[in-house]
């Protein structure tokens, strides 16, 4: 055995929240059979990716090595852990390994993406193994904010990895399995953990995490004491929540109707998978229009203030025939992810201006975290009590924080963020190679690499306005008739009032009239002064250097 | 005095954090004379206003109105109080009125814009009393995160306003006058408060406010524990603050480095005005290179994440020669404002991979906030037992919480939001009139309405990217030659790996060779049509429609 090696290969989710995707390798350097674990998506904003649909991994890496590529696993259904599998794999074409939950909305997408549905095994939870070249995997239930989501042990004949996945310790989760402490310990005991790669999202969460199961009654209890229509919004996977909010409108005698497809599509699998039971029965939006508000309660999703949710959709106006009113309430399960605050407070000004009651989880009574916070994840470190560990879903702080209460656990660990090869054979983890993790954009319906500068320059006319200049040459490349040109996302008019457009055509047309054979005849030549003009005069005029694209046009000699 | 009003008239500020400018009239309807407290900008971000400088109030129903405005008053230095005036304060013309901190930097501003100087007058606090048409204004010294923030008395013939400004219920402010409840009663009992303009920012912030001066202590002790380079982050204005900082590094035997021009110029207007004594010699940065790490703080700007000030710079690299180093300690002693929060968790991560040691103010140790929380705006209420309560500085969310709880008290008090004139002759308030209250940008040096449509372009180019046609047509309206496509932030490539701009053209010279003499010799038929041609096209070939610019370059016959 002595040559080969056992690597850990993230690239992503390890120094970000989102897109995870990690590979391990097992075999001599350079000829390491492989496995990938996870292919989840990140989301866009307008601050770094306008008009972006999806951001992906860069998979570029993986895609050279598909002869080595031996299957891929996937832990839970969230959009950051399988989002990015219907566009991605048909540059892998690998079998995917999920359990039945996972599966089944794995193969929603794979139908909708056109792919074979059989691409994906559905797998039974450990002891089942799925062997994998080098690899024997087995699916390990944990909470989370998802049904069925799954850790994995990776047993390699270099040692086992536990990967944890996205969990808690919650041993009541409401629906799926609970974490359970006797069974993580069996674990560790049937065969030592080499390495422990750990979710660390709520590593800076300082106080014990709580159980799904204590919502019931604070939520029981607020839906209880409402006198108009009740609305409520959680993410649409977390069915377990969606659960407690319906099962709480019931009790106050209330009817309940989900809106949003994603929460519909979420519902409607977990009760074909069987992981869902006695969900109430609900409503059509046509049905709710007939029901009086006070016995109704509308589940909706949106927590996040996306624009095009139902949440958002409810507080522009009617949605669906359904309208807000005063002395209605709207609570939101769920908590705000940094960087959505502006998208979330304008939702709950305009449920403000309508009069409506708006609960938030300030008070920490109607939501809790999917995640282990720092507590638990020091148990989790006692009980796996493995040589090593590798923090992955985090920020950059979230890992640098969780390496340093492994190291105050005595326990190896490092930072290793995404593209960071570490060889985790021996007893440390090494980082063995640097790989070019970038990322990759769905936008429309290509996928573009980030740093091709599609994106960069959609930022710059954003910032910047656009001046569009047009100029005609003759045969003899003298300019014919005037310089020409349209502004998009520039102030009309400059200094003393003056039209900017004809500003800048004054200033061009002079230019071109005066301008060298020499200059007139090169098309850089005449881009780049052409260009330095627009941008000057613009400077004078507005105070502002707009993008520039020059078109000159030369007539043929026919 | 029958059949003359006293009017309060939001147009900045009310219904949002943000650009504050609000204004009183009294007389009769329609000819009342005015006057305007405040003028505030609020700060533009990607997801609505990419591109522009500063946002401003919309001031046209003033502007219209200007042999009826007496004067202008400013409360407090803070930007969102004063930003706009250099600004906005041409089209105006009236004098200005702030007290000796506030008129300081005041006077700079319109130093660098070239107004004159001599328009903002210094005024001294109560009892002093400025006389502006019928309205007798006194500033009531108040606590806050700046110095010499003030409240306003505005006594009219209907009666006593009080004016709160920003402000806290704090007794020891380090820097300035604190909150004086008994100068606060005698302000009440002097004459009866008509109405209550009030602060409504910390309305959900449920615990009794801390004093600036509870934050010396844990920040001294924290500067102390610190073994590297301290370097810590505030407002720039919060100039009591920069003297906790400061102290706590003199009293850890550090020598001190201001960075960042705000900072610099905030310290130097204070020391100036006289309001900041004692404040600890700085070094110049040059100064602080020769300074080993372990005797150096250094307190520096961005604590909102600016891309542009020192936190982030610093976050990036060598900033004026200065670089953070792993065992340095960086401090927040400050809170994100919401929408902020990607920016400041950047330069977090920065450090965290720099190896830094970020310490924020998660447990509550390092920063009190500036402005009341409920429990002393409900003391504030007792206090001054106003006839009714219009609360201000919020969103609507914070107006209506502060509404509610005016009512609970058995104030009258109504949500008054920009642009809602309100009537407070009588004992509750009224709505009289509505007002077309919105945005001004700067935008590089141009003042552009918000609904002028150049940043509604600029959003649009920035989601859906650009294409540019360029058509030649002769002077018999038949094309020259074939149609010209140049995109700009769009994928080069297509479906199959087309050449999109190729596939477009190809398309478009195709439609000029059928088109009709009757769409051809119409520019605004062939624009229409080519738009439709290249939108199509884009969504079959990429899945987007993007924006269009078509030129039609027509010769003339000469």
């Amino acid at each position: 055995m002595s040559g080969e090696r056992l690597i850990y290969l993230p690239l992503g989710g390890a120094g970000e929240i989102g897109m995870n995707a990690y590979i391990y390798g097992y075999g001599m350097p350079g000829k390491e059979r492989l496995i990938l674990v996870d292919l989840g998506v990140a989301f866009p904003d307008m601050d770094g990716s306008p008009g972006v649909d999806l951001i992906m991994p860069d998979i570029s890496w993986l895609a050279d090595k598909l002869d080595r590529l031996e299957a891929i696993f996937i832990t839970h259904a969230h959009e950051d852990h399988i989002g990015a599998l219907p566009h991605l794999w048909p540059a892998l074409r690998k079998p995917v390994y999920a359990r039945k939950f996972t599966a089944t909305i794995g193969r929603l997408k794979f139908e909708e993406a056109g792919h074979p549905k059989d691409a994906i095994t559905t797998v039974e939870a450990r002891p089942h193994v799925v062997e994998a070249g080098p690899f024997k995997v087995q699916f390990v239930p944990v909470a989370h904010s998802i049904p069925e989501s799954a850790a994995l042990i990776i047993d390699t004949p270099a040692g086992r990895i536990i990967h944890s996945g996205d969990f808690k310790r919650d041993a009541t989760p409401i629906v799926g399995e609970g974490w359970d402490d006797a069974a993580m310990e069996a674990i560790a005991a049937e065969r030592p953990v080499k390495a422990l790669m750990c979710d660390s999202t709520n590593v800076f969460s300082t106080h014990e995490g709580r159980s799904e199961s204590t919502l019931k009654d604070p939520i029981a209890e607020l839906v209880k004491s409402a006198g108009g229509m009740v609305v409520a919004t959680t993410f649409a996977s977390n069915v377990a929540r969606l659960k407690t909010l319906a099962e709480a409108g019931r009790a106050a005698g209330r009817q309940v109707c989900l809106l949003g497809r994603a929460m519909k599509r979420m519902v409607a699998a977990a009760e074909e998978t069987g992981v869902l039971v006695g969900f109430p029965r609900t409503l059509t939006p046509e049905e709710a229009l007939e029901v009086p508000r006070r016995n109704l309660m509308l589940i909706v999703t949106g927590s996040q203030g996306e624009r095009r949710a139902a949440s958002a959709q409810l507080s522009r106006g009617k949605y669906l025939g359904i309208e807000m009113k005063e002395g209605d309430m709207f609570l939101f399960s769920s908590k705000t992810i940094p960087g959505n605050e502006r998208g979330v407070l304008s939702i709950v000004n305009a449920f403000s201006e309508m009069g409506v009651d708006i609960v938030d989880d300030n008070g920490g009574l109607y939501h809790v975290s999917g995640h282990a916070n720092r507590p638990d994840l020091e148990q989790v470190h006692r009980t796996f009590l493995p040589d090593m560990l590798l923090p992955m879903h985090g920020e950059h702080r979230h890992l640098r924080e969780h390496v340093r209460i492994a190291h105050e656990a005595g326990i190896a660990a490092a930072v290793a963020t995404n593209g960071m090869m570490m060889d985790i054979t021996g007893d440390v983890p090494k980082v063995v190679e640097r790989i070019e993790a970038g990322r990759t954009y769905l936008d429309g319906n290509v996928l573009i690499g980030a740093l091709d500068g599609v994106v960069r320059n959609r930022i710059r006319m954003a910032l910047n306005g656009l001046a569009m200049v047009t100029v005609i040459l003759d045969e003899q490349d003298q300019p014919l008739g005037e310089a020409w040109v349209e502004l998009m996302g520039l102030p009309e008019t400059g200094k003393g009032g003056r039209a900017l457009a004809e500003t800048l055509e004054t200033e061009l047309t002079q230019f071109l009239d005066g301008a060298s054979a020499k200059i007139l005849s090169n098309d850089d030549k005449m881009d780049e002064a052409l260009r330095k003009i627009v941008r000057q005069v613009s400077m004078e005029e507005i105070g502002k250097k707009p993008e520039v694209i020059v078109v000159v046009s030369r007539l043929a000699t026919e």
